[in-house]
């Protein structure tokens, strides 16, 4: 592409992008096609020859937006409702014109000494301890699953150079995790060939925390059995509920069995920059690890996690090997991204972090995860309110989970049950299906129940109170 | 950012960015800083107010342009040079607008069709057959990973569910590679917790290529251990030298034992959308599974790696868990990237490619993988053809092996082998330190070998010209 086309098309985007975001409010927030519709309207077979610019431009218009679920939308509350933002989306661009691939030092000292920068400024925001430095993975995922391979590796039975398979003496590893864990912490013990026997669910509290003495007994009985406790996986900001486990008395239960503790606090560790906040990561001070995600609630464009960890060492043993064609000069004096991953090459991610921090400033991102903490408490008090609502779980942060619950004939017991689900679900998918707004749903103590999350930076009271009528105007209609 | 501030910030950078890559060739490939010189420069602690972008932006020129290596510069010709493009740069800016994360189907459809017909679009133009699926990862040694995690599956010992410590019933797994595999299958089989001793390194032949019968020898061998044998990774277009394991034979051999055949072309599967060259993939229609990297040599913005398998089945099977709050209605009528991986949410990757497809075409894409190739076998010929240089491994496609080897006077042979490495490693950070280009190194026979990768969009016969230069001025200046 000539320097002439990347300008006027570099531009014409631009100015697409500006206009995406002022009109998005007139897009249905969960896009409307039908499975496979989009599919069907592509050529089966790639064009021999190039195409014009404009064409590809105007198919996006055409067929992409209308495919488009947009997560940019300022009434989209499903699931961890997350934000891009101007400086991040800026700081994209810049990322895949240098197109570095981060792996060592000299590839990309950039890379490698921004995120070294940018991961410690997070540090501070969030009020951790300097014994914890941080390195970029692409997702919370993979971030956990390289603080749990780093456990693993901990154990000292050799596991990274003997492997567990073959081994009669190597007994069970056992991780802990409560029952409202993030699935991604299970697949990570899948993945590591710990399986789902190695994972043991440790049941909450009423208030959806995991329930510390029921840890220690369980830790108890695998040590009476012979198994070998070896890490616990705590959670600041359940994906159900934002439910946030006793962090400083299972730190101690792990501190007493010298396991791993590692916190996944990738939604709600975000909201540890508000300095009245802070106090959500007490006793991480003694944590291992701790993954965050900017992606999710610090207007960051996807994808960047963070793993803040006590002990690189590990990390580096468990993942380092240096080929010879990746032998640098400078190797010993340097940090290399790779060397504590299972990726070699790494995206220059720290910029668009650095970018945003520097745009909004510590005081700026504060005051819009406070601004969001308060349209849920707003919007909680309006379900408290109500006679046909209820909440169904503490809300500590920006998410409300609630369902209708309207009086209703009496019936038989498990018939309310089961037609307040169908009610529930029918109504969050008429809210869903008007493309005004967007919620999505769990289960909590096997009742099906919406889930409200506010994390979009364009997103005002004037949204939150739409959703509000949307609910009770859907929920009329459904009765 | 308002919508006005984005527009002039946007307009600015890339105009930033066309002018980059204009005057590219004056800046130094290899960043000339020194460790730690730009942490030094930067605050140690977070703005508390936002600051400008005016100021953001010129710290990028000032501060973080000299501490990078310019991988978009088109004499950079280490490791493997890759290439970024204008299509592909503008697709990275829509993904960062759109910021979509495609977990589910619903949660954006236009991800979920477009990476299908994108990744059916490159498979035709590989000439790869029909059976075999394509998914999108972020990087090969990820798309390795979940291969060798699919036939770890595949076994059928219920790893996924009861894991491999703790079971003396397990005997060892083991998978096969040659000598000169990529480092990152060692790093899976380690993360996938089968240890280095679970995978056995096989001999090459003097082409650097994987001994068949020494193959067939080494699985007959481990059998009669009573080992498992359940995977080869084969390797076309290898790290050190692009050598192409003969995998016609080794296929016939995976498949007398029922092991899982994984091809790793991360480099070199690119070369076969060029007609002429797409023999380099025969026998690939009776792989289990193969990757290859638009990031490397398909003028894709790192990063987007491809996994094409077989087995779809087996790799959901590896790693699909569907908790409750990722339940949705058409979930039997999609698929949902999630189910294929560790990670949940995805980047919208497929836009880019299917951007940057469309944008050159399949004879544009081949007819610049066809021009780097005819420069390695030019700049193969010089060294050919020069008393002073010798070429130390075959050139199949764009990766030169030669290294220095001028008339001395006669000394001891081993003291001339090390003179000869000194001599080379010397070359090339002579070389490296001009600026003007970038050159990376392997050993092969235990002879340090200098490596002359061509990949970039912008390298032309010039640039080629212009380091067979500096090699020999260095030369005759370190002589």
């Amino acid at each position: 592409m000539t320097k002439e086309e990347f300008r006027r098309f570099g531009h014409e985007l631009v100015d697409w992008v500006a206009n995406y975001f002022d009109h998005i409010e007139e897009l249905p927030v969960l896009s409307q096609i039908e499975p496979g519709s989009l599919k069907a309207q592509l050529p089966a077979a790639p064009p021999e020859q190039g195409e014009r610019m404009e064409r590809i431009i105007s198919d996006i218009d055409r067929l992409i937006v209308p495919a488009l679920t947009h997560w940019s939308h300022p009434s989209f509350f499903a699931y961890f409702a997350t934000s891009t933002s101007g400086p991040g989306i800026l700081g994209e661009l810049l990322t895949a014109a240098f197109d570095n691939k981060a792996m060592l030092w000299r590839t990309s000292p950039a890379s490698t000494e921004l995120e070294e920068v940018a991961l410690d400024w997070l540090r501070q925001m969030m009020g951790l301890d300097e014994g914890l430095f941080g390195i970029i993975y692409d997702t919370a995922s993979v971030s956990s699953m390289h603080a749990i391979a780093a456990a693993r590796e901990g154990v000292e039975r050799r596991i990274r150079e003997d492997g567990m398979s073959g081994r009669p003496d190597l007994p069970l590893l056992r991780l802990y995790v409560s029952e409202q864990a993030h699935s991604s912490i299970e697949k990570a013990v899948i993945t590591l060939g710990l399986g789902q026997k190695g994972l043991r669910k440790i049941p909450t509290d009423d208030q959806f925390r995991m329930d510390p003495s029921a840890l220690a007994n369980a830790i108890d009985e695998d040590k009476a059995n012979g198994f070998v406790p070896f890490c616990i996986v705590a959670t600041v900001g359940t994906t159900s509920t934002s439910s946030i486990d006793p962090i400083p008395e299972i730190v101690s239960i792990g501190e007493q069995h010298a396991m791993w503790l590692h916190v996944d606090a990738a939604y709600a560790g975000s909201a540890a920059v508000v300095p009245e906040l802070r106090h959500l990561l007490n006793g991480c001070d003694r944590a291992d690890s701790l993954v965050v995600n900017p992606h999710k609630w610090l207007f960051t464009p996807f994808d960047l996690s963070v793993l803040y960890c006590r002990h690189m060492d590990l990390l580096r043993r468990a993942f380092s090997l240096v080929p010879e064609y990746l032998r640098t000069p400078e190797q010993e004096k340097v940090r290399s991204g790779s060397d504590y991953g299972i990726q070699l090459g790494r995206r220059f991610r720290a910029l668009k972090l650095w970018m945003v921090i520097r745009y909004f400033g510590h005081e700026g991102l504060a005051s819009r995860i406070r601004e969001h903490c308060r349209l849920a408490q707003l919007f909680a008090s309006w379900v408290e309110e109500s006679p046909d609502w209820e909440i169904m779980a503490p809300y500590p942060l920006a998410l409300v989970c609630f369902r209708a619950c309207p009086d209703q004939p009496n019936g038989n017991e498990s018939d309310r049950a089961v037609r307040l689900d169908e009610l529930n679900e029918a109504v969050m998918h008429a809210v869903n299906n008007t493309g005004e707004a967007l919620l999505s749903h769990t289960r909590l103590n096997d009742k099906l129940t919406l889930r409200l999350s506010i994390g979009n930076i364009r997103t005002t009271e004037r949204h939150v109170r739409h959703v509000w009528e949307l609910l009770n105007q859907e929920l009329s209609r459904l009765m």
